[in-house]
């Protein structure tokens, strides 16, 4: 499927359903998805999904994870309210990471950053890089 | 490590060989890591590192991999040319994810598309929504 996606011409179309039923799920049967801001373009997160983590975020609207640490289905915001409105949702040419184009509610980080990748190499330190709102 | 950095202020710093030893590598020893087009901000693709990949990342000055697939390090575009110099390189609030902002030469895929996410869902189908270069 990913294989003959991979020359198919702009615009070529395929079923969703069949798309699912071939993505390239990890031992744990879960795919990265990164979460992107539709507007500033920043990165905002990295989470995992499963097929019924995909299919609750397309069909509620809004991102849904699995968490690794709690083991349990999470709409991203539940509890904080900072919730990811879903803009677009891409696949990627092998089928094993997910691209999130949502419209953060408030901080995406859950130490009230705006972004989780808040540290920052520089030569042969890190760096916080970003301020808590 | 990554816990006490959560409510560090902004330019608060720490040893990097520190922060690479609390890294929270997954099963297979590797951390998802987010190439993103320093300048036009397109996100284009997500491979996999674990430290010896970060480290020769930093070292070389251009976006070095592990390929589950292959077993293997890879520089990206050692043979397409194709390569992703390194103008930034980012770490999550809990260490389990890598950005890094490249300088992407030609395209990112191996498909000739700019970004590996030129799948995108619309309804019950899957378009392909970016042309080969």
């Amino acid at each position: 499927m990913f294989k003959e996606l991979e020359s198919a011409a702009k615009d070529h179309s395929v079923a969703l359903a069949d798309v699912l039923s071939n993505l390239k799920f990890d031992n744990d049967g879960l795919v990265a998805a990164v979460a992107q801001e539709a507007h500033s373009k920043e990165v905002l997160m990295v989470g995992w999904m499963d097929r019924t983590a995909i299919e609750r975020t397309l069909s509620e609207g809004y991102a849904c994870y699995w968490s690794r640490s709690r083991q349990t289905y999470w709409r991203k915001g539940e509890t904080s309210g900072h919730l990811q409105a879903l803009v677009e949702l891409r696949l990627d040419c092998d089928g094993d990471a997910i691209l999130l184009l949502v419209e953060q509610t408030g901080p995406a980080c859950h130490t009230n950053r705006p972004t989780c990748f808040y540290l920052t190499v520089e030569g042969e330190s890190v760096r916080v890089t970003t301020e808590s709102q």
